[in-house]
């Protein structure tokens, strides 16, 4: 036997031979390297913590890739990457050409289906099935969903179109009382009453211990009292919700106790019809500092092992945002704050904790989120909702519909807006500008500082008349020139005004073309910037203003198409410009995981990128014309 | 007394004092009322029907506006509109300046929030709710919403918002077993299972009588044994899904029996906390047509009251959508079709009958349906979902996070893509070309025929390697000149093609342009026509066969923001286009209700618009030149 259990597992088939020791030691390994690695790399820690053995009792008990196990969001998927011939490759988690933090179906057949965003995994899964239906394949679905993204109406819709079939496919519901922070709302309160009860399953072994030694008649007959929907069984565990909605109710159980869930998975399995288990973990399982803080090492940027001490921005634009809500909110008692399930992550913690009568979070629930702001705001006040760029792409029609439509003012406050580095394809926030351009009504600002981001704040609330969305990235504010001075105006023009040629920017972008002014300006090639606050709708005094430009270079930390970029320049064009127009912006790709400034200079993004764009292009222009 | 019971009805407050056979009476001058309205302008009809005495009887049990109501899709708003003064106006139902088939705020003060998509009065009516609370507003919020919509997760994710406080709050659950078909999934079942019990609800009015004359301590009571969460209540009725998401449940009670819904009203206010009032209704009850064909009666152009005789498009673009694809899924047995609960509308009967196992219904659920066509898709299948283009903004999420970063082969099919008409600015497919053109991977196509439309489908199977989109507009192919062959190419030029003026369009704006050509021919003023037909990606070839034009006219019938005009333009700026550019599209307006003929109009995009706008332009154009 070697040293180490994880040098046998090279795929789960290595799996099935392992004793229940063996086992054990296993997951204590896997803990390790989760914490080894997440500490390194950053990513999810705690949620991964609390599914060791539930990931191992699954590839123990099936076949994948025979077997398909979807994991809902991805933040649960460590030790599946691990088990599935990924171990080396582990160590690259979240880098570069590394490991995606989620599952990635290019990545290995293991994997079933992208998940980065919440609740998407009944549906998926349960298309997985019945495409196995038609193509008469065998073998079952595995689904893992937290009881966070259970608060997702799209998990909900899935089961109501799932539980009225006899597929095979077993919704395994980790439920470890916590979304992201706490979880909140009616299913989460059902929940722990299910879990608080005598439970079920409990009583049910036990009798079935005493009937299994029954000869040839004991399974058949266990079988028959537990899974039929006997008077006995409403009597002893009232019905639940699950039930109603067509599935086999089985649990809850404890998510840790490796037996228990072998046990528990054998008899899902010989269910014929959707099977709901209740599986019961603790978050940041094995690793104190996680489990006595599972919110905090969510998602977390890297730590130090022995203390648990992790990196915490204080200065961030999430905190500004807060922090400056609660300033505003003093003084004006018609501002409320919603959240979808990410109170810390989007700053308003300090909101929470000072006005909670007008403090929302309504769990992983970002169309409700919106449709929601739209009742306060009919109703005279005046709805923030702050949510991850990318997340928002799931209230694109309840903007249109519920908000715009009625020109109610609320206002999204949109943070991770443009590149987020390490968390890749599904969570970048580059399409919030190109599907808010298009909506009628909407007013959208892209601060580059704190100071902007506060001036912005307070025209959504007393300049501008309808709904606004005002976009800030991750992190911090980026390094500008000291005499740079944030005004209250929707563009300035910064540089040397008879310049002529011109960058058109916004955000965080304002900084890299600065720099790159600089350099050009060594070079002897005088440019200024055309620095846009509020992109839509875009000030027609700005176009104006740089139509005497000869070459206009366009930079943007988002979609082309859709983009501010493509609008501004048609609308030069409508005015018949004549000079050159270069645009530079994510191009019809979804972009990979990495650093934000790889990403950046990637794209073409960085000062380097644009100094070396703007020197080219005028080179050629200047060749073209002698 | 006045001959007529709805003279006397100018507010709510005139239905207060009317008498049971007041209101009875009251209750058929409606029906007459919205049938004639309905079988003249159009609309939707059964649904309406359905809650004459529901909408009655919350009128008198509430005081509106005080008390908020919120419909729900507001396919049940039409009696709401008579009671609530707009008795007169109600003849201009669905026409331009006339009233909205939605409720609109703007109308009157007794409309308390837009609804043209279903699944939102919930998450609206609670944020009213919560307003009230912050504000110390009285009233009551009184939410009417169908056993349809509830299948949609939005209205899940407020049930598990709301269910957690205190708030009076009224969900009327408007049971009438269908959603726009016949109501699917597990939901359905479960309510059908409620219906079909010895009813709680009818034990409990029994025994109430008996309790009630009991002086003083009567009503006290009463209210004891049936609204605290008994073990006699559950031994009765079993604990709904409703009460586990925290709400008081009351019913089924027959929705058409007047005393019985002002009693059970009665009770439902003296709760302090959620309730969910479930109500059986019959759609379409009291017009015999339609109460047996209720589907066909949900929403229609207009009708013989007399025969029932509607008017049915046998040759539309949904038609030929559903059958070509019927023909398509005979030799390839990958192909799937999936509805979101309109599987009629979107041409999609034929496939249900000739291929169940391959037809999916998942109830007014687009998220899910786009999801698991993904799995489907990942599966080797080859899914199509056929839906309305506003409905499909639903999806925007799911589109670009579950299918395109995955560039799964989903294809969907957008129905009523472009302005729809009557239904106005909820219902306007306007967004689907913007919200689509900023997402990697996918195609779009726009035929303008139904030959291309067959064409599109075919290359969406069996040449495009990734999703695809293909929107047509609601009803039949356009009138177009004998001589005009549908090609299966990306796009084509008609026309001269040494004519320096160019048009762009494409969908169904083709015709418009045809003719616009032929009255510019008759002015000595030659122009040709771009017609792209794949305009998504564009094809580079289409940029670069307009370079020389000298000017290029737009139109597209879709926002402009966003659009194929815009990114046209912005790829022929960064070719280094000298020429004019000039755009007609919609110009960041919500569109409202007027026939599609006079919304083109009004637009600027039909044949008249067009003309005018490059007679106008051209003749600039001299001008400044001279």
């Amino acid at each position: 036997m070697p040293d180490n259990m994880l040098d046998r597992i090279n795929s789960p088939d290595d799996m099935k031979q392992l004793n229940r020791k063996e086992i054990k030691l296993l997951c204590e390994e896997i803990r390790t390297e989760l914490i080894e690695t997440v500490a390194k790399n950053g990513g999810h820690l705690a949620s991964n913590l609390g599914v060791v053995e539930l990931t191992v009792a699954i590839h123990k008990a099936f076949d994948s890739p025979k077997d398909k196990i979807v994991f809902d969001v991805g933040h649960q998927c460590y030790t599946h990457k691990i088990l599935t011939g990924r171990r080396e490759a582990f160590k690259t988690l979240r880098t570069e050409g590394g490991l995606a933090g989620f599952p990635r179906p290019s990545e290995s057949v293991h994997d079933s289906f992208v998940a980065g965003h919440s609740s998407t995994s009944i549906s998926a899964g349960f298309g997985i099935s019945q495409a196995k239906q038609i193509k008469k394949e065998e073998g079952y679905v595995i689904i893992v969903i937290g009881d966070g993204a259970l608060t997702g109406g799209l998990a909900y819709e899935a089961l109501n179109n799932a539980g009225r079939t006899q597929d095979k496919i077993i919704v395994i519901l980790n439920d470890n009382k916590m979304s992201i922070s706490q979880n909140v709302g009616a299913m989460a309160k059902y929940l722990a009453r299910i879990r608080s009860k005598p439970t079920y399953y409990k009583f049910k072994s036990t009798v079935e211990r005493g009937i299994r030694h029954i000869p040839f008649i004991g399974k058949k007959l266990r079988d028959m009292i537990f899974f039929s929907k006997s008077i006995l069984k409403n009597a002893i565990y009232h019905s639940t919700i699950f039930e109603d909605m067509g599935f086999s109710y089985l649990g809850p159980v404890d998510g840790h106790d490796i037996n228990t869930l072998l046990s528990v998975l054998d008899i899902a399995k010989r269910q014929e019809r959707p099977v709901l288990l209740h599986v019961d973990t603790i978050k940041g399982k094995g690793y104190s500092f996680a489990e006595e803080n599972p919110k905090d090492f969510h998602g977390v940027n890297g730590f130090d092992i022995q203390t648990g001490d992790y990196f915490s921005s204080v200065n961030s634009f999430s905190y500004i945002f807060g922090d400056y809500l609660c300033e505003m909110a003093k003084r004006d008692d018609r501002i409320c704050a919603i959240t979808a399930a990410m109170k810390s992550s989007t700053g308003l913690k300090k909101f929470s904790m000072d006005y909670p009568s007008r403090f929302f979070d309504v769990g992983i629930a970002e169309q409700h989120a919106v449709t929601f702001a739209g009742g306060l705001a009919i109703s005279g006040l005046v709805p923030f909702f702050a949510v991850y760029s990318s997340f928002l792409q799931r209230s694109y029609d309840q903007l249109i519909h519920d908000i715009a439509i009625q020109n109610l003012k609320c206002v999204i406050g949109i943070d991770r807006a443009g590149l987020v580095g390490e968390d890749g394809e599904t969570h970048q926030g580059l399409f919030d500008v190109a599907f808010l351009n298009s909506i009628p009504n909407i007013s959208v600002y892209s601060p580059c500082t704190y100071d902007e981001l506060m001036y912005d704040i307070k025209a959504a609330i007393y300049k501008d008349s309808g709904p606004v969305a005002i976009r800030y990235p991750r992190g911090s504010q980026p390094c500008l020139p000291k005499d740079y001075t944030s005004y209250d105006l929707p563009y300035i023009v910064y540089g040397d005004e008879t310049a002529k040629i011109t960058i058109v920017t916004y955000g965080r972008l304002f900084s890299s073309a600065v720099k790159a002014m600089k350099r050009l300006e060594e070079q002897n090639i005088t440019v200024n910037i055309l620095k846009l606050n509020k992109i839509k709708p875009v000030d027609q005094d700005a176009v104006n203003q740089i139509l005497s430009s000869s070459h206009i270079f366009f930079f943007e930390e988002g979609m082309a198409i859709g983009g501010v970029s493509e609008h501004f320049t048609a609308l030069l064009a409508q005015k018949r410009y004549k000079g050159a127009v270069s645009i530079t912006a994510v191009d019809n790709i979804f972009v990979p995981q990495a650093t934000v400034e790889r990403s950046l200079e990637l794209l073409g993004l960085d000062a380097a990128g644009m100094t070396k764009k703007i020197l080219e292009e005028t080179s050629l222009e200047e060749q073209s014309k002698a």
